[in-house]
């Protein structure tokens, strides 16, 4: 164990006293104090969350399931991970889909020529080589859509809706070209799922129903919807192309990445904490989810750097294919279903890493206590929160099989859908402080939970 | 003329309230107080700049030099000026520099690949279809550059130069290519030089010295740049291509779009209003400067919809070819050669039509003191302000060759460098009320100055 600072001891001296001045929660944390305080002082007094990060990114860039710059990034996840001297590191093989998006662009050509900023759909079919090109019509609702109807035969369908929360609007992406196609619309632009930004496409998955032809779609930015919607409203007639080379290929090997601290009394017992590594293959992904990730491995990296090994294992997964298929999540359940009765919780970081607020968090009233007293070690960082709900896409489908209790890293998301699938999720959207601050929040629930008498009750 | 309505008829009413009750700067001005009064009121009762400036960025879009899209604005400015009513609506020929940008990429090949975000230079040669691949080297400034000497021949030269401010970042943009071809390099790139935006590359014109090779150059985003920073700081060697089917054609009729309210008692006595029309190709140059144009434009429109015609001329001019040649300014210049002694006061509205703050003046001190009375009658929109200087790049070779006092109009131009050349240059950067205002303000000036009893010093 390295001998400690002079600037870590006073960090450390410094944070126990904003400590002990608050209010005591419960006697039972008392030994837990000190932990708090190394881990705490340890992320808190260097940038390496965050150098990690930025070498991540720049190096790697974006990684999309079943690419190449995936596959390196999981390489070099392991061989780190592996240095720092993390137990039982390893590449947990998944099969993924395989989606490319190729060359693609819109415009619109009547009135014009004028480029559409644009971004195909994850998982959408390509045009044919030459587009297609069609009058384009816009609709600002599924009910406007509908009164419509047939009348969008032939035509694009371009969806003008304002952004308000994600889970509303997304439903466009999600649905929208088959809902379009399925009244005979031969592609589908969607205004994209996201707060303006300065001209910036959202990508993200669609669906497609089975009862619908398979119809391209892309998402254009708020600038241009709203500019085909004037024109529009002025009786102008729009004549849109898009060529998309987009297409699926057979699935690919691709894996998780797990490393653990071995719980020295229990190691059968499992606290997970975990990102995604796989991202759009736009931005670099550093908002979604390399920081995840990192603060993920970094959090279990403390411990093992301060030497503060718990009863139970604390397990960092980084998971494949969140974006495009959750095959990552899926695998992980079906990989390791003989042990999810001894998942006591899982933690998914994938909110982006901007200042922490605490978790939130889905189990028993009797779990929920004894998080909430643990989050009181937080409150020096003012990460004490313990909101209402947690869980994640990933933990997802463990979660549910297991019927294990479930978290998820709160944060400052006001920066999270201006950058969300963009060409800017890059480092710079992201503060070293801040990180720094999610990784401590995340070391510190996990190593209690796992280091506690008692198990974390179901 | 339309008689106002009872809302306008309020807004008059509080304008005037609130003239009435500022310290009354000279007896001169009273009789102008009613004008100012209907002017403002007439702007700011509508959104109609906005909705042209509307009209003219959905339709045309982005107008360089020599383009389709820039002849179809200067057609469509003449028809609705004469749809207006204005006098003397006019093109006057001038033949500007037909630059084209083509196709255009660049990559980091190793490590990588990754798509590097970017815009080519305007003016900048194209490379050779199969692009320029090279070892690229980060500097910081001029002085690394001179430092690294021969040793950056045959590799791709980066400027990564935090901006600071225009004059003195803009330099590596506009000398930075030749700097480095003359020792050698192959290529350029260009940390943008702008505000950090989300990813955004800002494009603008670069001149080649006589005493180097002509090699291409383009601008990357902030964010690559840094990325690229980070890696050559790690010790990663770094091979970039660059693909650019940039070239010249030969130069191209366009014109510059003049309309007049004349003059009652002196026609031959001028006061110039304008702004450029022409833009970058990227964008739809809404704010750079479309929005100056209409500007200029409006407050004329005012003056012949209230009914008000000065003792001399005000002309309002849509200059081209201000971005990458500036020979709508020259031709300006030599066409009206022998009516500049009596052009009296140029305006020019360049700096973006965000929330006006008042003009910036250069002339005598006689003048200043007129123009700094009448600006008191702009005190009820907060845009009373006189700087110390003056003046606008399309105006600049006349108030050379004539002498001629000139101002610009003073906005809060805090997010102007976050959008300058660059896509995201589009209407929704501008709020229809501070347009308004711009106008109001231009139109207030151009007419009392055009009306006054005395001719503005020179």
């Amino acid at each position: 164990m390295t001998r400690p600072s002079f600037a870590l001891l006073m960090v450390s001296v410094a944070l126990s006293a904003v400590l002990a001045a608050a209010p005591a929660p419960s006697d039972w944390l008392a030994p837990y104090r000190d932990a708090a305080s190394r881990l705490i002082g340890e992320a808190l007094s260097t940038t390496q969350a965050w150098q990690r990060l930025a070498e991540l990114t720049d190096t790697f860039g974006h990684r999309l399931a079943g690419s190449k710059a995936l596959d390196d990034a999981i390489a070099w996840a392991v061989t780190e991970m592996k240095k720092d001297g993390l137990d039982n590191v390893r590449a947990e093989k998944v099969m993924v889909p395989h989606w490319v998006r190729g060359r693609e662009s819109a415009e619109l050509v009547e009135p014009g020529p004028h480029q559409l900023v644009m971004l195909g759909l994850g998982n959408s079919v390509g045009t044919p080589p030459e587009g297609i090109k069609a009058e384009a019509v816009v609709v600002s609702s599924f009910d406007e859509l509908d009164a419509l109807g047939k009348r969008v035969a032939g035509r694009i369908v371009v969806y003008n809706v304002p952004f308000t929360n994600y889970g509303e609007t997304v439903r466009y992406r999600a649905t929208g070209a088959s809902r379009a196609a399925a009244l005979g619309a031969v592609a589908m632009l969607l205004r994209s799922v996201g707060q303006p930004g300065l001209r910036t496409p959202h990508t993200g998955a669609l669906t497609y129903a089975d009862n619908a032809p398979r119809i391209p779609a892309a998402a254009i930015t708020n600038e241009d919807a709203d500019r085909l919607q004037r024109l529009q409203n002025r009786g102008v007639k729009l004549i849109v192309r898009l060529s998309m080379e987009a297409r699926m290929l057979p699935d690919a090997e691709s894996a998780n990445v797990v490393a653990e601290i071995v719980g020295r009394e229990h190691p059968e017992e499992v606290i997970v904490v975990g990102g995604h590594l796989d991202s759009w293959d736009v931005g670099t992904g550093a908002t979604d989810d390399g920081g995840g990730s990192i603060a993920a491995w970094e959090a279990i990296r403390l411990m093992k750097k301060l030497g503060l090994r718990p009863r139970r294992t604390v397990r960092a997964v980084l998971f494949t294919n969140e974006e495009n298929g959750l095959r990552g999540g899926a695998g992980y359940r079906d990989q390791h279903k003989a042990e999810l009765p001894d998942h006591l919780l899982m933690i998914e970081i994938d909110g982006g890493v901007f200042r922490p607020r605490g978790f939130g968090f889905s189990g028993s009233a009797a779990a929920r206590a004894l998080v909430k007293d643990i989050s009181s070690l937080l409150a020096g960082i003012d990460a004490a929160a313990i909101g209402s709900a947690g869980g994640g896409a990933d933990i997802g489908p463990s979660v549910e099989s297991g019927k294990i209790a479930s978290m998820s890293l709160d944060v400052d998301s006001s920066l999270y859908f201006t950058i969300h699938h963009t060409m800017a999720d890059t480092i710079e959207r992201i503060e070293p402080a801040d990180l720094a601050k999610c990784v401590a929040a995340i070391a510190v629930m996990s190593y209690v939970v796992a280091d506690m008498p008692q198990r974390l009750p179901r």
